[in-house]
């Protein structure tokens, strides 16, 4: 990791508007900015100024006037990579960013790579590795939900948990390793009976945030939804009424839907991912019956799943529509089910009432209509509402996190039969390790350029 | 114009970024931003900090954090608008942008309109109306030249003739009105000899700055280079060899590039927009006689005339060559002219030298191989360099100011006559009212809503 050079890149959107800013960051920053920069007043030095104030000036070349900019002046460590950094707040002319970037480059700065003033942050120290992960989802996060969970990973509510386990275990190793030296004596520092329930607790801790990636898995990529039912009980029309506009391709002809159409919205700050099938009618058409198999496929991936029916065909159709259903309550008893009976405004009250005493968890609407919409969308709010969402529990979201969890996991088992078996101080000593070098991967604590090429590759340049 | 509220705007460009920056201004900004932010460390009140500081802090909403930001303090008159002025530094995340914009928006802010920060700027007199103007224009340029004349502007260069003019003027004018208190007694307070000197000065100044709209306007908009020849010459050839892409159709059929094709590239800062016509063949071919009609229409929009011949014809065709040469130069004397002998490639070096004798300031290319582009291009920028722009001379680029300095001009020229005919001084005096209200309008002096209205509505927002 060389950090002895300085690193410029635009840090705003690229395109035109009304400002754009431009990061500098390195040893050199502030002697770079001034090498540019002249003060409107008096003739001010930034290299004089105190950190975390703004001057106002030119930015010039050669003589040249490229921009009347406004400068922040940051001073190592109180900056966010934790080095001297500028920043540039200039006109937002596409012309105007390359060329005080140009000039920049020319007098000696690097074009910084994707995130690294980011990996600098974490290099000296600002950010642990989670921390420094969640700015990039912090940054990607477009729902209430994501938002959440990326601004609590960048607070550090993840990283101090490991951290606390981490600590703990730390503790209990040395004493574990202490024992080694002592191995002829064959005494026992650690005390069993403590470390067995330190590795009870920290199993509980890493099952309850293995668990939670599912949640947070989702919330990051949004809950899948499919929707399944009979052709021609207007599948696709409420997807419609859901996406308030019109993506799959609605008609009167059973079967018409023969592929699946997915697409995101937002409801109460939550995004769900829409699936729409082909139902599960038994049929004999080649094409169609790709489209079932397509369906089921479909639902083994869903983490809800919305049984849709026609209640104007109700009365033929209800033996077939509840074997339909049982099949699908047996094949996924884990799923979240909502029964949706659609055409409602199309029968009278009466069966309506009838159909609610047979099926009680049934939610009727009209997506033609949109009626009753309101009352689906509360009970899938309803369905996520009671996971870990809600709580102030740690949510993980990231798989790299969630794959050393599980390792983690896999040690920590490892080190709790070697408690109960009586296993010597040197074997459990390498479980141990393995288990802490898992945890620091998290946070960062070990690592190597590889592993932080791959995380800071998906980072925007500028971050 | 109510300034009483404080407004609120993206002030970065839309889209996902490292960073994003919403600006607050108005008496409030300060207020709203502090029942938002809780700085990191001590309880921190921005109200209580000087100007021109940064604190970091977290943007909170009812307990809730929606993001770790940067905070720029600007006290009023010490900001862009003059207002007190709060810049939140934000990541950027449209999710993040647009909850710190609903918050203030909830909390009392205004969304701003268009340009309204730099409107706010001109009212407080941070800014003449031509700078503000400049503002604008800064923020679209796209080549150095353009970007150069968008600065001076910006700069004052162009409102501080304006101002120095008009100031002498109201000078006389004080002196003119007096007269009219004491007409009975027929005393001249202003030297009619002194006075008609500054009138030539003036009508001298207005004529150089109408005259460089011309450069000022093409600067701005692209200098409009016309490509013309026969057929099959290789005009199109040419221009993909200067756009370096192949925009243009070519083939080896005389006469295949029936309409006009425009394309704008940037040489040496200077943006062109180069105009392939059908050239001006004589033919019975309707379709193709259209195509020369618009021929000649494309001329008289040019500013630089590229005619374009095939040296290789030459011999045969050497007499209407020189025919449609001096059509041209007969018909447009004033386009600049540049004559191009293409194919240069296909013939011997005695050739290219007896038709450099025969035509001096012919250049020779080959359009295919490339060779010789440069030569063209050189021509160009020479051809550009020898006008306005080189000098430190302040140039008009905008049409507002164009149409206002001719208006100008024609009082100024009234009064010329006025003080030759020895008319008396009320009348005269009307006609130096309406100049100074003329150059008023240039620098803002004289305005109401619907003139700013229409400069500011240009704008985008949060500008």
């Amino acid at each position: 990791m060389i950090l002895k050079d300085t690193i410029v890149a635009l840090a705003t959107s690229s395109g035109v508007g009304a400002i754009a800013v431009i990061r500098l960051s390195g040893p050199d920053a502030i002697a770079l900015a001034d090498a540019c920069f002249q003060s409107i007043k008096e003739n001010k030095a930034l290299v004089k100024q105190k950190s975390h104030t703004l001057h106002l000036g030119h930015f010039v070349n050669n003589k040249r006037v490229i921009d009347q900019v406004l400068i922040s002046v940051f001073k190592n460590p109180h900056s966010y990579t934790g080095e001297d950094t500028i920043e540039i707040s200039c006109h937002g002319s596409m012309y105007i960013q390359q060329e005080i970037i140009q000039v920049l480059l020319q007098k000696g700065a690097r074009m910084a790579d994707a995130g690294e003033f980011t990996l600098r942050a974490f290099i000296n120290g600002k950010l642990d590795l989670s921390q420094a992960e969640a700015v990039a989802d912090l940054i990607s996060s477009d729902s209430e939900a994501s938002h959440q969970v990326a601004m609590q990973q960048m607070r550090g509510g993840f990283s101090n948990e490991i951290q606390y386990l981490r600590d703990e275990l730390i503790n209990f190793a040395s004493l574990i390793e202490l024992e080694l030296d002592f191995a002829e004596e064959d005494v026992e520092f650690a005390d069993r009976g403590e470390f067995k329930k330190l590795i009870a607790k920290i199993k509980i801790v890493l099952k309850r945030l293995i668990d939670s990636f599912a949640v947070g898995n989702v919330i990051k990529n949004g809950i899948p939804v499919a929707i399944v039912g009979e052709p021609n009980v207007g599948k696709s029309t409420l997807l419609n009424a859901l996406l308030n506009e019109e993506r799959a391709i609605v008609s009167d002809i059973a079967g018409t839907t023969r592929d699946t159409i997915e697409d995101e919205m937002i409801i109460d700050g939550v995004a769900y991912r829409f699936i729409d099938t082909a139902g599960i009618r038994e049929t004999k058409d080649v094409v169609e019956n790709i489209g079932i198999q397509k369906t089921f496929e479909k639902i083994t991936q869903a983490q809800v799943v919305i049984y849709l029916f026609d209640v104007t065909q109700y009365k033929v159709q209800s033996t077939k529509y509840k074997v339909e259903l049982e099949s699908i309550k047996n094949k996924y008893p884990q799923k979240q089910l909502i029964i949706l009976g659609n055409k409602a405004d199309r029968v009278l009250e009466e069966v309506l009432n009838n159909l609610k005493l047979e099926i009680p968890e049934l939610i009727t609407i009209s997506a033609k209509s949109k009626d009753g919409i309101e009352k689906l969308t509360d009970e899938l709010t309803k369905m996520v509402n009671i996971g870990a969402l809600n709580n102030q529990d740690t949510i993980v979201t990231n798989s790299r996190h969630y794959d050393a969890l599980l390792k983690a996991l896999n040690e920590i088992n490892k080190i709790d039969e070697a408690i109960i078996n009586h296993i010597s101080s040197d074997l459990m000593a390498i479980d141990i390790r393995e288990a802490l070098y898992f945890f620091g991967l998290i946070t960062g604590e070990v690592t190597n350029d590889e592993l932080l090429g791959n995380i800071f590759a998906n980072f925007c340049i500028g971050k």
